[in-house]
């Protein structure tokens, strides 16, 4: 069962009698009244991270896929709590030091503080952040509109990328590993976007499981489909590389989850301000593709007009 | 190193510019401008619970857990998001099913919502607990004065000897075991004593790693000291016959933690208020020591005015 299905079954109606919850069909938790908007999230070895030889860099990238959450639906993260679940082995004095300076390093280029949290004994390590943030309003899933523009931000697939490096089943060159890895571990957060974005986008969600699965998630609850055309995937020149030297196909890169990009959904009628806006911030914006009528079936087109079956929508949390 | 001392250590300089973390010296978050109070906790299966053979009563046990770290600041909890980590087995149509019927059970008895969360898969179990309140004032830890009295609601020590009663250490009759595992799993929260609790306690903390860790916790940043008085410390019934038994001594049930009681200090120009609080409410209270000046020494005096040596203080995260 998917981790959506399986909190749609047994807990939405849970927060039946709380409209702020978002029908637990959100990324975030917003209470209009409190301008109050929360984000919760666990990441577990093994699953989210690899393992933990990089403590410096794991805790930058759990941070930063966190306060993801809040940045993409138009809210700038203020506070941050971590919970942390180890051993011995983990927090050692040395690790204690590094992730201590990762976190300081994060919390200044976001403007994040650290309000609270705890550290318990666990063979397994996992680590639960909880972001927080202070908005009159967010942007909502399931609010796209039939021919809006399809939009992410920056370029996507640089993290799959470096995620089979680390695994040892794509071999590079030093620079060009060095390349993906830092991508895979650093996600380019555009916080400069957060509030233009909530004039811009009538519906949002961060790309962490993946383009096709966060797009679907997006406007599950929405009568409507859409349309990607491949060619309009933004990708970097390295990972242009790749594809020319047929290392990885575009499709299998850009599917994969884990970008931390902005998907979201505009109308026609926005494009000239959202280009405007991508340069005046010099933050990429691409149009990827548009949202259809419910009866025609969402498919992705290759650079031959032909549509793509793909094998892996992305990472989906199954039990 | 114990848990506090980690924290103190690597991350208190952390939350330097901001004030509201108290330091992360609290059990809680609190933002006065937004009126903003939240507690995170984690719960790792093996360590705060034993196993998960009992979905239902674990899942009470950790939301009474983390929403007593609000109610013992004189807040009510409000909100709750649940992050649950583990496997196949963990997440079976079952026991999806009786957590969540749990949870509205809670939901209703404390007037808590569930606002989101998630689940990821993990071999290890473990749940994360977000909990939220909002308060104009909050009852701050290090905040008790020279000769305050300290006060404790309820009882102390079932809960433990309920844990060694599944532990199998401790052996009972029927009807015994169920009383004893029954406060185990059932904290008995005092909810409507939340918003007396700020006009009458100096400083407060719930008991969770045990009375006199607790409690040397909630005054760790002042020059102070304390004495407890063992006669006066309450306890059940049931526990006064396993004592009376030789089953179990009194010190050895009444300082080990997972009592979720709230523990106080007032000055004494609030003891006629306190107890006329207890009675109207129907909620014991008992006046169990006193804050003494630093230059005392803490300590336990037992029934026959004699100083007790502690063997355990109570439970600490060790790494």
């Amino acid at each position: 069962m998917h981790e959506f299905e399986l909190i749609n079954k047994y807990f939405s109606k849970l927060s039946y009698n709380n409209k702020n919850s978002l029908g637990l069909n959100d990324d975030v938790f917003f209470d209009k009244s409190k301008k109050l908007v929360i984000s919760v999230d666990t990441y577990v070895e093994g699953v989210h991270f690899i393992d933990f030889q990089n403590p410096d860099l794991v805790i930058k990238k759990i941070i930063r896929s966190s306060i993801s959450d809040l940045i993409c639906k138009g809210v700038k993260p203020k506070f941050y709590f971590i919970s942390g679940s180890g051993n011995k082995k983990t927090f050692t004095k040395k690790n204690l030091e590094m992730i201590s300076k990762s976190l300081h390093q994060e919390q200044k280029k976001f403007l994040i503080n650290l309000c609270g949290g705890d550290t318990t004994f666990s063979k397994k390590l996992s680590f639960s952040i909880t972001s927080v943030g202070f908005s009159d309003k967010i942007i909502f899933r399931n609010k796209a509109k039939l021919n809006d523009d399809i939009y992410v931000t920056d370029n996507l697939g640089d993290s799959f990328v470096g995620l089979k490096v680390l695994q040892k089943k794509i071999h590079l060159n030093k620079n060009l590993a060095k390349y993906f890895i830092n991508k895979y571990f650093h996600p380019n957060l555009h916080i400069k976007l957060t509030n233009r974005l909530l004039s811009i986008a009538n519906t949002s969600i961060d790309i962490s499981d993946g383009l096709v699965t966060d797009l679907e998630k997006l406007i599950n609850n929405q009568k409507l489909s859409y349309q990607l055309y491949l060619k309009d995937i933004p990708i970097s020149k390295n990972l242009n590389k790749l594809i020319n030297s047929k290392i990885i196909k575009k499709i299998n890169s850009v599917t994969r989850g884990d970008d931390y990009q902005i998907l979201f959904t505009a109308s026609p009628s926005k494009s000239r301000i959202i280009s405007k806006t991508s340069k005046s911030l010099g933050i990429k914006i691409s149009k990827i593709g548009k949202i259809c009528n419910y009866s025609e079936k969402s498919q992705i087109i290759d650079e031959n007009n032909k549509k793509i079956a793909l094998k892996y929508k992305g990472y989906f949390h199954k039990f």
